[in-house]
């Protein structure tokens, strides 16, 4: 590959330094990267596929650039931040998915109960904001990929025995829409009969429906509230300002 | 670049769970890496440059690839390792080299006195055993290439203040040898004094000697020991039975 295809896309990883740019999602850094290397997408039956050139990929962009730019922007932001995989202090145990149909490879199942909150404790009781990588540890020395909503889900369900909780979403909509179409159609709150009523009048539907479930279930959980909107709004969306919000 | 290629290269990567393979270095797998990446080695007067691309390079390869790989492999032994660069808890701040006759670019300079010490003793006495990737930090949101053997150093000399220090380096080689060629010409024990008859009669030469000179302002600094061996002897290294001690 001539380096001068490589330079562009360092000089956006380096555009770092504006959080927003990272709106792009590690995953696609992670396959723009894997290309460069020929490393393609193993899809299986429709479903991608963590086989061994992927994970060392995704170990490589989540755990390492990644992460690392975005605890180093942090920092100097003024948040003492840490970055971690979940095999560091075995913080985030998971099962590798066992196979049925389809072999989804290096892939971790992540459950809260089994999450080393108290050590997420130890950090923030010295002050440090830990900043996970969507990578998980399967207690024999190895790393698997796990999906980052799912971890942020369970860390939050982790968390809630410990201090109130907060779960925020970033994603590239201001929130869920009335109107797939129209930004501005941001429904400010649901509760469990809104969500079911706007399940059935088909306002809301396909990936959103597991989203929203997902988010009730961690409110079950304990979980005070979940705020689903864009990355660019996030002091807002802390203060509660804009986005949705499911309690 | 053709898979074929790439997956040996990662299947030798994937032989980390067994630590020896590792004797390999950082350096050269992020070589190898950046090769099959169009990212070739920059020289200026002959000193490697750490440029852009390859700042990321090694941020994905030391901060993620092999710092969380090593971090998995210490866990399933029985070690509840952590995977640091310095910009995790700020605690490797640097200064990026100034340009003189050569801009060596993205390179940092650590110096003991700003290590974190205290941050350090903390994941120690919660058990855990941290695992520096040669990055450190520089205090204005960027990351910065370091040499491995320095930042062990100026580790090793900022936690003698803290604790009782002794400093381990692993190479290729069984210790510091009076004939290079011989393995078994382990010298076990320099004193000061043995440092400059060994200098004067041309036994210790070349890269041995700052390596050297380095251990010995290690102990004036309150490091209790230095030791050089082979990291397959890493047990015995650690209990004093081979290698060469410095004191």
């Amino acid at each position: 590959m001539p380096r001068k295809n490589w330079i562009p896309f360092l000089k956006r990883l380096q555009g770092l330094r504006g959080i927003k740019y990272w709106c792009m999602g590690g995953g696609k850094i992670a396959s723009e990267l894997g290309k460069k290397l020929g490393i393609e997408p193993n899809y299986v039956n429709g479903r991608r596929i963590t086989d061994a050139p992927t994970l060392s990929l995704v170990t490589m962009v989540y755990g390492g650039l990644i992460n690392k730019n975005m605890v180093a922007a942090l920092q100097a932001k003024g948040c003492n931040s840490i970055g971690l995989t979940g095999a560091d202090g075995g913080i985030l145990p998971a099962e590798k998915r066992r196979v049925t149909d389809i072999d989804y490879g290096y892939v971790g199942d992540v459950k809260s109960e089994n999450i080393r909150g108290e050590l997420v404790m130890k950090f923030l009781q010295s002050g440090l904001t830990p900043v996970f990588a969507p990578l998980t540890y399967d207690g024999n020395g190895g790393i698997l990929n796990t999906n980052a909503d799912t971890i942020a889900q369970e860390i939050a369900k982790a968390m809630a025995s410990h201090l109130p909780v907060q779960l925020i979403y970033c994603f590239e909509k201001r929130g869920v829409l009335i109107d797939a179409a129209d930004d501005t159609s941001v429904i400010n709150s649901i509760t469990r009969e809104d969500f079911k009523e706007l399940k059935e009048k088909e306002i809301i539907t396909g990936g959103m429906i597991p989203k929203l479930e997902n988010a009730f279930e961690a409110i079950s959980e304990g979980v005070e509230s979940v705020i689903i909107g864009h990355a660019d709004d996030l002091a807002e969306l802390i203060s509660g300002n804009t986005g949705t919000c499911i309690r």
